[in-house]
């Protein structure tokens, strides 16, 4: 018996299910480990020992490589001062600072600690803000798993999730068809800033698209709030949208901004300053000083090292790799997203049959990636992690290919 | 200027209101800093340098003291091997298994990272549960921050509050009251294993409401939801009402758990795995090892240590000695709570203008507790610091009582 098969036999004694939400791997498949002992860099290793080049990244938090120096450094040294006070340390006022410097929208930010914490206080302050209830919500986009967004609704009642009006993303027209389903004005609109659905090809934003939810918030005095809890940090640190000129009025972070550490934001631009203080929140551990020293560390790295750019880079390099490698089997497949958040897709694979082959086999020579997720890249990702990689995702598609009848 | 003052001015331009949540010092008088420097053991540094003794203990995290050895080094061993990782380590399923272990009520545990998830989540699994969802709450009782339950409101739809209908704590015939209100079934009720409301002496639970509520539940088909977030590891291990002889069917830990490192848990028993295993629920921290080495390494210290009844010890010989220097200065007070969590107000008092005084003159002289809010001992006061602080207190009742007219 593995390592991982007997902690799962214990897990399914004390914890429902076995295991819970994202980091559950019955979704996965017999390939992929449930237990994980060590992350060093772009690598983990899981129960049985068994090492992975890792372009999962935790699911994002990981941006600069697991046990990152400076963060790891930055830890130690505030444990040694102290974490949780009976107030902030200065450090939270430098990262609001941080955030307010890097970020175009941002004059203000509130930490939390869930991405979750984050979208959801940003609606809550443009309720406040604006004394309406209804929020217009990409169909199908993953905001949190609290009950007013969790896929499913297990648990959530109706009138939780009754102020939400659905729309597509990047179909500016189902944006006015949503606002124009209730006569009842619009506190907000929320979005990603790429389309990141499971199960679907990653797709970026157009223009027209971001520009006319922009037109049209403004229009209605309504509050376009971003979820950057994905993309932030591996974008664009000035916002995932101030490339297309679009800034929204709020904007929830989390995952990447501490390296790791628990850590999410709202950030917020003036006109939304007095809403947001008077909208009560709290937590026991947000102004804990550990979590606010990894991300000041954190997003120092990312800036002086030019992370983005290098995590870019290495996603283009690996995502290239893999398309050549998947046309050399005769193996149709799109790539999709934006280098440092890449995703593959094989064609006439509704069942996605065929990404869990090919991504299981990956994982059984030492690649972790999702068949159905977009990936993560890291800083920590360099030209011989993408080369070994590599090895093992073309032996991945000869697998695939002899499989799929030609 | 201070160094508080000058922080508060930086905070200002980037934080809204300057502060927000329990850590905001408005709410406390001039004597109090807004930010802290560092912790150790029982003493706490404000960024002026001040120290204080501390029962304040971060509103609860601390239970061990500030930077706890044991904890210390469990984080660090953690921190060597890694943190966030494509799932969870051994370390999550011993936690589940020290739970099902010493808390009576549980048969298994669901993780997660703010004592909001924790409730939030309970009630969940109740309506998932239950297929209904009206749940019954103690007016006035603090359950977290999320739309749901934070006090106000401010940016809650009033389909998010619809499904609560109120009842008086330690008053059964209002719970019957309550359910009788609304010719609807009830998921739940859900209580704090005692009063601590703020602004009121805290108030134990009779056992015949605990055990009232209890069989008020089973007759209905209700989930009893115990909130442990702020007494738990304090009270009683086996759960805050196990002495009472009241189980639970869900419980709601955080705060204490892991000595101030973020974490929370919910905690259920046998009937309702099946239901939790059916709530979809995640957050991109909850399976990281680093807060789950802590609270392995925190139960284990207030396990092995009798850190409880040390707690108590403390606190009756701090309260006791309160009792004593006010009854001196002629003073009329009420000590109220466990000596873990003790509180103390003076008679005659309505807005609370005396205990604000005294509190600010024990901030003064080194000692920091909340005129408002129930206090926490942690298992680092001693002897040497009880002392201490009973000095500062002396001289804070002298001050309060010639302010006083006799």
């Amino acid at each position: 018996m593995t390592a991982d098969a007997a902690l799962l036999d214990r897990a399914r004694a004390v914890i429902p299910g076995g295991m819970y939400g994202h980091l559950d791997s019955r979704v996965l498949g017999p390939e992929y480990p449930q237990f994980f002992a060590a992350g060093d860099g772009a690598r983990v290793w899981d129960a049985d020992g068994r090492e992975y080049i890792d372009f999962m990244c935790a699911w994002g938090p990981i941006v600069l490589g697991h046990r990152s120096p400076r963060v790891e450094s930055a830890v130690r040294a505030q444990m040694e001062r102290g974490d949780c006070l009976n107030g902030p340390t200065e450090g939270f006022v430098e990262l609001a600072e941080r955030f307010a410097a890097l970020v175009d929208h941002a004059a203000w930010a509130m930490l939390c600690k869930n991405g979750t914490d984050a979208t959801s206080l940003a609606l809550r302050i443009a309720r406040e803000a604006t004394g309406r209830e209804r929020v217009l919500v990409a169909r199908g986009a993953y905001h949190g798993a609290a009950a007013w967004c969790v896929p499913g609704g297990a648990g959530a009642t109706a009138g939780e999730r009754a102020s939400l009006t659905p729309f597509e993303f990047n179909d500016l027209a189902s944006v006015e068809a949503a606002l124009a389903e209730r006569d009842e004005p619009i506190a907000a609109v929320i979005a990603c800033p790429m389309r990141h659905d499971m199960w679907t090809d990653l797709e970026l934003p157009s223009p027209e698209f971001a520009r006319g939810v922009r037109a049209l918030c403004d229009r209605e005095g309504a509050a376009l709030i971003l979820d950057e809890v994905r993309c932030g940090v591996r974008l664009d640190l000035r916002g995932s949208w101030a490339a297309l000129g679009v800034q929204p009025d709020l904007s929830a972070w989390s995952k990447a901004i501490a390296n790791g550490y628990p850590l999410a934001a709202v950030l917020g631009s003036e006109a939304l300053r007095d809403a947001a203080a008077r909208t009560y929140v709290t937590g026991s551990f947000w102004y804990g000083a550990v979590a606010i020293a990894a991300a000041l560390a954190t997003l120092a790295e990312v800036e002086t090292t030019d992370a983005i750019g290098r995590m870019a880079r290495a996603g283009e390099q690996f995502t290239a790799g893999l398309a050549e490698q998947a046309a050399h089997h005769g193996l149709v497949v799109t790539v999709s997203g934006p280098p440092q958040l890449p995703f593959l897709s094989f064609a006439d694979d509704p069942d996605w049959q065929v990404a869990r082959h090919w991504a299981g086999e990956c994982a059984r020579r030492g690649v972790y990636l999702h068949p159905g997720h977009n990936w993560f890249m890291s800083a920590a990702h360099g030209d011989a992690e993408i080369e070994q990689a590599l090895e093992a995702t073309d032996a991945a598609f000869a697998q695939v290919g002899s499989a799929v009848p030609q």
